[in-house]
């Protein structure tokens, strides 16, 4: 359907986690018979949940923890723990500081320079506990970080930034020739983010080994504010899905596609994946792990920049351990915890016993009804009145 | 109309209670003219109304009081009546639980095993009222349990869970067959939740009496936000109604379809039966009774869930009488009183005598607008300065 | 466009006040040269605006004012005016009850019996000041009160009800004939309320000098969600409008149509213009003034309903004089003053003379975002912590 | 996509800012390499940003420091500065204003008249600086002041009401010859409101330097709440880029179209330019400067109107320095500071190097999630019980 916003000026609808909803199927499934394991990068993770590289989430106590259950956590290579020997004392600034200077604080924090022993020094951390490591870095600092990263053996390279194309101009600089690292660097490279099938298309096709979706629509970020930029998450899952699977068609070659932002319930991780996503990539929900370095706070990975912050500080509160949020069991009822749980459930009853067979479960529009949340609230409001 | 979420993925819209309104007729009728009476597993019910199998909605005197006044109150048989001889100390401490405990507390009790005795007892305590008796359990125990209800003289025995199928697999246990039971032990069986036109013609192919329709909709279920399931109760009611209409045609059985979940007020209730239900089924409504022995507090069937719990405790307060709530005279004016005489009055405004009339009525896409409530509130708020 | 919410269920989209906007004109006209008279039953009105007859709103006093000021307000016979010698009393026990208490004493005041003799005062006090008088009664009264309307002198005979059909079945009573009523009484009748091409047309076709538009959406009305009814107003404004311009086609005569309920704001009175109507009544807005019986507070005429009671009191505060609300100059910016001056600029903007030059002005579909409001309030909050 | 609002009336849907987002392109550019000048009226401008004419906003001290700065502050010629010697003491009065007083008192201080030496003075005291100095009136006063303009040097002249057209008719006064000032008056004028191709046109075709787009969709404007008119900002730029396309394919005459009204995020301003706009302008931003006259508050030019006042005062506080706002570096993280940068960043992600090549960025329809709001507001709530 196409929709006209002016004279002669057709665009499309794209549409976000909280206006779909899963259809149950025909058949149902023993979620105990479910497998979730997915292929990445030639890994096999047993949980496809990747946690994002947020200083406030993933440490390198944390990536450990995640792999050994199953998941993996990415380290920010451009953050506080390869600019400070001991991070812990930065991020304690940035805990207490007060709402009106957090901005100024982070932007303060972020201005000490990264140190490259620091990167060899985390990864080796991370590694010497026998699991997977990935970690992430700006497309500019992509071809010396990577150098580091081989050398100390992570297996993973992600380079990240809000907007990422195979084509990029300035005459200032030297491009970052994104094909060069996929290509000979030695390391399987995640490539993000992007929202468009063309971009996504490009990016497998310069040898990305998966592709990170999602531009504008999480919650600790305010790229579509400050830069009218966001496309809603389902679309654009959908859409680099289609991507994937026209490259797969043509190349045999399977590239994942990991939707990145927005994820706040397991709801809407099972959203993505029905949606046509391989694995999908949080950072909010582990902030509520009592390991999180951010002790209940998290904040955006573009929310430094000097010029033109953006993201906030957000505080969601200590609510379980890591174990519990991401396997279980939930002691709450709101979607924020147990989220293989969650998974597994959705599949048994969408009735597929695999992730490739929930990606053709069935959504429909369904947009919540702001109203009922306000009948469930007034009356609770009465409640607090008792 | 067709919807594309993203390249090449068609899906559909689906509608709920707020969505839209029932258009008045080119006749009216006489309140009193109208019967709400329908037939349900061979029995006649004066009012098309049940009450949700849970636990802080009916105990057996709830389904005795609600008998007498011609509706029908299910009891849960894997709930507190069944594990507990005092169910009442146990709900005692479920309502006065605090709000960050309140889901533990309740998976603690549910942890206590149901009894097979008890079962039996609280069936015979309803039936020597000399009203019928409706009880309700899962898939898993529905073969024991059925032969108890029958020695019991249960009348009804429904089969529900949070997604039902005819087709279940499990490579670790027995599925259930839920055509052998429907159509081997005697009882009439009403079978749910569904929310597809498919699996509802399935559920009747297989001998179910009645179907339930609902999945995700309601304001004490979390199965969205949890899971990302869930289908708005319009949309569904009017498919599994088309699923009755088309076995009615083929096999000349009438199979009626029961919309469960998500109402809350009198209209929601109207606009059910205009989008096709036989009967309807709510817990929230009848939770405010005096008499129930939740206290003012009710909660889900899902929530005790060990691994996963879903729906939440909701306290909505005590209002009046079961009687007023369900035959008036109304003290309120929201909805939540005088169910049958709301159901007469609207049958009068779109000349509808009998229910099978109000389901040709007309509806429109309508959606409540919100700024309108924020104009009212305003009103009200400067009221509340005086 | 045709919407289906659900299988083969086809069901048409209607809008609100709030969903549209009226589009500029090409030409501009000064205020000053707009001729806002219209006829109604044979008399000139110099303002198209009727106060509804509720009592809260409009006592004789008020219906002489607004006379004078060239509108018209409409006199309830089935209310206070008519129960009570001294209806004063009454008001103020309504006014200062407790919210929790106002239903239940409205429903006990207006158990009083109407007295046919207060109705014929009620009148003659209004029409010795030489002024229109409109009285309003429900259907089942119309035969006996117009006979006393006509007796007293009264000019224009209201018969209202939620619904109006001119088809009703009752086995317990003879139906009303408004046919009768409208040929026989020698009182112009102006009939409602309808929502429907086909209903307004019945009406019009029987007798009725003009038709009141509106069921359910209004902000002290709760019939949908008490009954599931409502059609919002734009649209049922549209369609009753076609079939006054369709009879009008085919017999040549001119049945106006008032637009009834919902109107808050001069903004929803121009709307309503542009949808076609010929006059607007609304009771909220004349609420507002320090002659108001209600003395700040309004309530609707299915509030004493004894067993389904609808509606609720509501406070909207007394923010200035009778002429102000209708005449200006306006002392606040928020559409609640001035309605005759809102009116004559924006014909202005649209480059309308007249009001049937009003009702061919373009609408637009156009929601009003509610962040805009968010962010309003935002700014405002910012303020108050100055 | 047609819509029908009632039987037979086909409307048009009608987008604002927070219904579409931008769409990242395939090729990315460096921000530092967009050139972000446009030309307007014969002059470069550094920075296409003009700030309204707003007696809170702009003063002769603003539109010197925005000139310098590279962009443009438009003198209101109606205000207070042309109607007082000590203009400061007025603006105090409306600022300490209790909110129940401020329309009144407004109306009261802008009852004084124009006193023509004024307009002189205050134009030399921005032309002694050497900026471009940009001044506005009404069309009533134009004919006048436009000569008093011109001999005290002013650049542009600006004749803005909230809806122009030029065809107005009056049987009272001798309607103002926009054409005659266009072609005669020896000085380039910008002449608006205007939301239609038509009327956008038909400004262009009687000699408008530039036309203002915008009616009815600003925070501080309640033209839509008072007259039922307006149209979002979206939509009517779109339409009015398409009359500049076609006027400028037919005469090779490009006249720039200006985005005036409702844009509070540099988010906002971005989009604008992708709908089409040349260069934007807005009046609450700037009131957050530090070098405000409003001292952190604004209101519009429809405010003092003495018969149907619409606006309001808003209080936005005050945040930064001009030039953090226009230029930055940015404090805050929500899109209201460093417009430019963020300009050029979109550009930047969009793959654009000059204004002409946004407006050919793609949008699409993107709601703004209200409950991801709610989420996130409710993270920030737990935090503030910490």
């Amino acid at each position: 359907m196409a929709f006209f916003i002016g004279r002669d000026k057709e665009v499309r609808r794209a549409y976000g986690f909280d206006e779909v909803a899963i259809v149950p199927g025909s058949l149902t499934v023993d979620p105990e018979d479910t497998d979730i394991s997915v292929e990445l990068c030639g890994h096999k993770l047993q949980v496809p949940i990747l946690a994002s590289a947020m200083d406030g989430v993933v440490d390198p106590k944390i990536a450990i923890e995640l792999g050994k259950l199953g998941a993996l956590g990415v380290l920010n290579l451009d953050g506080i723990y390869t600019r400070y020997k001991n991070p812990y004392e930065q991020i304690e600034k940035i805990v207490s500081a007060p709402d009106d200077k957090v901005t100024e604080i982070i932007q303060q924090i972020y201005k000490e320079p990264v140190k490259e022993e620091l990167i060899y020094e985390r990864i080796k951390e991370i590694k010497k506990e026998n699991v997977l490591c990935a970690v992430s870095t700006i497309p500019q600092n992509a071809p010396k970080y990577i150098q580091i990263a081989k050398q100390a053996k992570a297996d993973i390279f992600v380079i990240q930034a809000t907007v990422v194309t195979v084509k990029h101009y300035s005459s200032s600089y030297g491009c970052v020739d994104l094909e060069k690292i996929c290509k000979e660097s030695g390391l399987p490279v995640i490539i993000g983010n992007c929202v468009t099938y063309q971009v996504a298309l490009q990016l497998m096709e310069i040898g990305a080994s998966a592709v990170l979706v999602g531009v504008g629509p999480g919650a600790a970020c305010t790229t579509r504010q400050v830069l009218g930029i966001g496309v809603p998450q389902i679309t654009s899952t959908v859409d680099c899905a289609r991507a994937r699977d026209f490259y797969f068609k043509k190349t045999g070659k399977y590239v994942p596609v990991i939707t990145d932002g927005g994820i706040i319930t397991s709801g809407d991780m099972c959203k993505s994946f029905v949606a046509g996503a391989d694995l999908v990539m949080f950072g909010s929900g582990f902030a509520k792990a009592k390991e999180a370095p951010g002790k209940g706070y998290h904040w955006g990975m573009a929310m430094p920049h000097f010029y033109l912050p953006r993201g906030a500080r957000i505080y969601v509160g200590t609510t379980g351990s890591l174990k519990e949020i991401l396997l279980g069991p939930s002691k709450t009822d709101d979607g924020t915890q147990n989220f293989v749980g969650a998974l597994r459930t959705c599949m048994g009853n969408v009735g597929a016993r695999r992730i490739k067979e929930l990606q053709l479960a069935q959504l429909i529009i369904a947009p919540e009804i702001k109203t009922e949340g306000k009948r469930y609230q007034k009356e609770q409001r009465v409640g607090m009145g008792k």
